[in-house]
């Protein structure tokens, strides 16, 4: 089973998140949030992601969730999963990204799924009344 | 200015409203959020969206931000949007996709806009690991 850690600025990670969990069912193990924000140090953001990555590490492999590319929380992740083999940091968190991460943790190995959680999360983002029009 | 509602399950959707706030500035006019509980009944979140649909629709358009493709946020948003000339559906919110509306609804016209809060929200989704090493 693949485990994720979710880093968002501020606590809208933990919401997705409990938001994904009454789609995908509860993620009773291998699910970490960490709500990063504006008044923590950088230094106690680090602190705390590592001590997450050393627990939540497995062979199986770790997938860190983050918000924004360039924002805190994938500049803290990014050097962290480049010293470990199976570690992936996928940003542009939104709920189809946390619910297809849930859903398919347990059945899909460690780079399938982090191909399709990266296509679930592209494909949520449409305009649907164009949609409708087209039809 | 085109304004925006944002709904979601739960209330995530106001804290990334706050997160991008502190990227993107505050949004001190033209921005709603709506939160769906599972304990609302639908007719309850129809009420709610079109009393804000009525309140924030202008002459320069309406965009609605909702989660997930199929979901009860879309699904009450869609039928309003397609009975106003100007408005539109975006799903997949994440936290770049309400950076770039609030970021953008000022200066850009309602349909540049809603290419553009798409555009934004896809490019943000990316493993950032895999890009390092073919660099």
């Amino acid at each position: 089973m693949v485990n994720i850690i979710i880093i968002t600025h501020g606590d809208f990670g933990a919401y997705i998140t409990e938001a994904a969990e009454n789609i995908a069912g509860p993620q009773n193990e291998g699910v970490k949030n960490i709500s990063v924000s504006p008044k923590m140090s950088l230094q106690a953001v680090n602190e705390l992601v590592e001590k997450a990555a050393k627990e939540y590490y497995s062979g199986d492999g770790l997938i860190f969730l983050t918000d924004m590319p360039g924002g805190t929380p994938m500049n803290v992740a990014l050097p962290l999963a480049a010293r470990l083999e199976k570690a992936a940091v996928i940003c542009g968190l939104n709920l189809s990204m946390a619910v297809s991460a849930f859903a398919n943790r347990k059945s899909l190995a460690f780079e399938p799924l982090v191909e399709k959680i990266q296509n679930d999360a592209r494909r949520a983002i449409c305009e649907v009344k164009g949609l409708l029009k087209k039809q």
